[in-house]
């Protein structure tokens, strides 16, 4: 069983109230809690040491890496980061210095964002550190994206580059917070969601929540350097075409645009965010599946985002 | 160092915003989202296999102590419970059915008291498994009951037994959300904490924050049947009363009440949780310092809630 048959199963049947307008499924919860203009919405992750980061991590990447994963999914819904808590598991041998340089890493980075870090509890976990962060954000009503918003005909955009994230960018990505708020307050995005999973997987969720199918176009893909140096160094490597449309960790996000809006949004989104690459990859089609285009014509994507490049 | 030195180095200069109305150093995170009546409540804790439940704990009690725990801070400030999202930490060999049975058990107690379970992650933890819970509340305003507003002159008073809760209360306490909401709304608690580290150290909790002092009596603290069998039973036991004293995890709620309504209180109380014993177990002195009364007379409460019953 992986680990999202798990979750499914998990999440099949859990208590619910008045208050939650999404539960599981979405990059957060989505909560009514008696705000008249918005929802609070509620996420929570965990970093493992020797699972999400090794012995090359320094301490503040680690405190970055867990905090700003829970932030990149706060983003992924148009919302506004609030506070933070968090809960460290502590082996038996653990240095003080290195807890707290994994809090300076996590302060740094919520000091930016304008998140406010509001309590903190600690176990002992015996083997190994893990850092569990929680926060909480808010978003107004009409501007919240979720994933299932997504129509035929609209067109796919990602921020940044994807691929190879493994080689430093998983320790060090900028949650896009100003870039999420900016396009919820547009109003350009029907549906939104970070890839933490690779393209390839994030895009499914899309798709099977809106009830829609897609095409990708190869070429427009925006592959990382990491990627393209990774495939030239090790032969044993993906292709970087490959790499950037399955590896995960990027924390990028991927949203869908009518395409009426799509060159307004390119040329606005210049004027905003000059230093963010913005790409417009393919297209939501009505036809269920997801298919990729290149020189060679068009195929259907594998389940996980594999494909064989003849 | 221990935990609260260790907590007190890491919360000393944390990132914080305007929307933070209490931050590390109550039960719960306390937040001014922008709802008009009310404050948000936000609180994270965890629990360890091998270290907060061993092997004779049943995967639904680790589930109820898990979310339980949170529950009860929530509580603990007179808030209602609205939702929580969970994180769980897997060993390679982990038993999916354990899993299931974990979330049966949270799901339970959560519809019991009306809270949603909107989300959940699961990552590798190699080792041991771990469930890390996080939970939102919501609080009027005028309702709100913190630590630190303890007067010289208050009652002290508690719910139920305390000591020994380790023979199996831990794993199956109620959090006392529906008392503490009556509290807050009777507007009697002027400060409140649950007794989860033990009853001596969670008053002194009170007592630094609120800037008073306490004189508890020894004959009117109501000592569990668990504790008192303990001390029987084994020879090495801490005598009932000390037990009663410094023994964690009993999750009942601690509260200080103006002395004129104390029998008004007590007197509601009875109607209104006939099943759950309140007891008055002393009062608040401006003195600094934590005594204790008894046949004897008075004398301190040493630092980690030991006394020499001499």
């Amino acid at each position: 069983m992986n680990e999202f048959e798990l979750i499914a199963q998990l999440t099949k049947a859990l208590p619910t109230n008045a208050s939650v307008v999404a539960g599981p499924g979405d990059d957060c919860a989505v909560l009514d809690m008696g705000w008249p203009e918005g929802w609070t919405l509620l996420k929570t992750d965990a970093v493992v040491s020797g699972v999400h980061f090794g012995p090359e991590a320094a301490p503040e990447q680690v405190g970055h890496k867990a905090l700003g994963r829970c932030l990149s999914d706060i983003a992924a819904m148009g919302g506004a980061a609030t506070a933070a808590v968090v809960t460290v598991g502590l082996p038996k041998d653990f240095d003080v210095a290195f807890i707290k340089n994994v809090y300076a890493g996590m302060s740094v980075l919520a000091h930016r964002h304008g998140v406010a870090i509001v309590g903190g509890e600690t176990t002992t976990n015996l083997e190994r550190f893990w850092l569990s962060v929680a926060a909480v954000g808010q978003v107004a009503r009409d501007r919240c994206v979720r994933r299932s918003g997504a129509k035929p005909g609209d067109a796919l955009f990602v921020t940044g580059e994807l691929g190879g994230s493994l080689a430093g960018k998983h320790l060090a990505f900028e949650p896009r917070l100003a870039e999420g708020q900016w396009l919820a307050a547009q109003g350009f995005a029907h549906a939104m969601i970070d890839v933490s999973d690779g393209l390839v997987g994030d895009l499914r969720h899309i798709l099977q929540r809106s009830g829609v199918g897609a095409e990708i176009l190869a070429r427009a893909i925006p592959i990382s350097r990491a990627a393209k140096l990774k495939a030239k160094s090790e032969s044993a490597a993906k292709p970087p075409l490959l790499a950037a449309l399955t590896d995960g960790e990027d924390f990028e996000l991927l949203f869908a645009v009518a395409s009426r809006d799509a060159v307004t949004l390119l040329d606005r989104w210049k004027e905003q965010f000059p230093s963010v690459r913005l790409s417009c990859i393919g297209k939501i089609t009505a036809a269920p599946g997801l298919k990729i285009r290149d020189d060679k014509g068009v195929r259907m994507l594998e389940a996980h985002g594999y494909v064989h490049f003849a």
